[in-house]
């Protein structure tokens, strides 16, 4: 089964389009849980055992693991297995934005599908498609390549026009008509819908990762009407803090459930 | 002392623009070493022994060490520690081509800085200038920023026309106008003789880290005529595998001095 395949079975089952970010940040976790040695596995597990029935996915970025120490790609591990261990049906993005050239490339796919064994990777696109070409080359996994982000100065570079149109649209079309040869591609994009739009108009069904989505109504609203494909799907709609830290008691698991809920409940209103 | 002028100072003291790149691959190692638990380490040291007096700066891709295995940090670390502790006037580039958004790049800029302790980072433009903010915060370190790789497929997005001129040229008089503030920038090129050129037109002084390098003399006198800076210097150039891999035998290390000598030579006879 590959990432398309088991995504497409755990929003089915759990009728969400939800994917819930497990961003974990020593800092942000709730005090209590800083006594025991694996706080942040204890607060992954008990986020994960509270929301996997309500979400799509699961995204990791790796960064945070990174910026604990270096023992944190080891807790990085350890929440991937669990995830696989308990809820082997629901896939993980790991959210590296990575791309090199040539072997080292392949080093990153390895540190991606062998070591940390996710589902699916972010890349970028800027060093062209040889540099992400070991990541295309998996056929299992999902490969989801930046396209509009979500941050105030994305503009900067991806809206820049080339013959008339903004670059990140031209992204989108080379990994429609060149980078999709194992149809394991997808998009990130960011959550206005104008740039949605234009996005779901080039590459038909294809699966889009929507980063930076409020919680508010209107927004999410237009966002879904924007980016639902034909089948009423094709979304993952990715939030993190608002889930995993709503709450910094020793309810935080419960309270995280509740948001999620919540979340997966207000998308399913607009699909 | 900030990046820049710990990398003068090494330049000054070995004579040398050699960027030995230690991109330890645990499969290509010599046989010998695997024997040790801390095999990574040990090769490590021996070539930082046999080279630190020929460089100067040495380059870590993280990729390697994150597909090593979970310890892989670790090793990594204990590397940087290592050249700390023993070599201490000789920096080192984290090479990563990170970029994320707002709080995730903030984590990225405290791996590579604060955990790893690393001199230097590498960073991907297309996310726009607020998603290395991070980096570009941190005055005393050196941020990298990919401008013309040397990949085959560089010239797929690098390239492309704006207004004109390629992609890359626009993102090297971005960097020089608006996201040099704190004068700790500089540039990833490619081996282009005619690239480095144009670049090193538009940056004056900046340091260029020049990836993908041969070892042929033509190619290397071109790059260096195209990228000397007014000073004569300005320039890292990089190479890992014909030093580090030249030899798999007992004496690895002593044919890396080796091939290191040769690499400062033959770019000192160019300067």
């Amino acid at each position: 089964m590959n990432f398309q395949q088991k995504l497409e079975g755990s929003i089915k089952k759990n009728n969400s389009l939800v994917c819930v970010g497990l961003d974990t940040d020593i800092t942000k976790i709730p005090k209590h849980l800083l006594t025991a040695s694996d706080a942040v596995i204890a607060f992954n597990k008990a986020i994960i055992d509270a929301t996997a029935d309500l979400v799509c996915c699961y995204k990791t970025n790796i960064a945070f693991y990174l910026a604990s120490d270096v023992d944190g790609l080891a807790a990085l591990k350890m929440t991937a297995d669990y995830l696989k261990e308990q809820y082997s049906d629901v896939p993980l993005i790991l959210d590296g934005k990575w791309a090199d050239i040539g072997n080292t490339s392949e080093a990153y796919a390895r540190a991606a599908f062998d070591v940390i064994k996710a589902d699916a990777i972010t890349v970028n696109p800027y060093l062209g498609r040889d540099a992400i070409e070991p990541f295309l080359d998996r056929k299992d996994k999902g490969i989801i390549i930046l396209c509009r982000t979500s941050n105030p100065g994305a503009s900067e570079i991806q809206d820049i026009e080339v013959d008339g149109e903004p670059l990140y649209q031209l992204i989108a079309k080379k990994v429609v008509d060149e980078w999709n040869k194992n149809d394991n591609c997808s998009l990130v994009v960011g959550a206005s819908h104008e740039q949605i739009r234009k996005v779901r108009e080039i590459v038909g069904d294809m699966f889009l990762l929507v980063l930076g989505v409020g919680a508010q109504g209107g927004d999410l609203q237009k966002t879904i009407k924007a980016g639902l494909n034909q089948k009423k799907s094709g979304l993952i709609i990715h939030s993190a803090r608002s889930i995993i830290y709503a709450d910094s008691s020793e309810q935080f698991a419960n309270v995280a459930k509740q948001k999620a809920e919540e979340l997966k409940n207000q998308i399913n209103q607009y699909r």
